[in-house]
């Protein structure tokens, strides 16, 4: 079932590298997002901040590059069982 | 720049119908989506539930379909100011 979201935005802050149980690097980022859209013809001014994770390999080249202008693809999830705000699990991601 | 989400959910529960100043018909609808997603070679089952919006004529036509699974897509924006959870604005409706 479609759960894909595409978006560019700024890395606004990247946590710590932290590890799963099984020794994969895991990357918590948190991106903002400002751009003009078309709401029934009007222009509305989208903003939003959202936290992403990005695991494996990408994780680790991606730690350092707070500030990067990225587009990022990828499908959203909750937090958790208790934490129902979504969290962009990425796929792919390109500086821009 | 980018920000679009497509995502396949059931209309878990539709708020009634209000009116911007202007007389446009605003209808907030919470949808609620689970599927199994890819994450490094992994089966990842994605569960979230998210608020989202639909103006004008569709939101007349759509405000009782409490149950409904459809497919939408639109853009993301922050709720409000002091709401930071994303809202989906929803620019195409489909039943599926």
């Amino acid at each position: 079932m479609d759960n894909q979201l595409s978006l560019c935005a700024q890395i606004k802050t990247a946590d710590p590298i932290r590890y799963t149980p099984a020794g994969l690097p895991v990357l918590t980022l948190w991106l903002s997002h400002e751009s003009w859209q078309n709401e029934l013809g009007e222009r509305y001014l989208a903003k939003m901040e959202m936290e992403a994770k990005l695991m494996g390999e990408a994780a680790l080249s991606w730690q350092h590059r707070q500030g990067c202008m990225v587009r990022v693809s990828g499908f959203l999830a909750q937090k958790g069982r208790r934490y129902p705000r979504p969290v962009l699990h990425i796929q792919q991601i390109y500086e821009i």
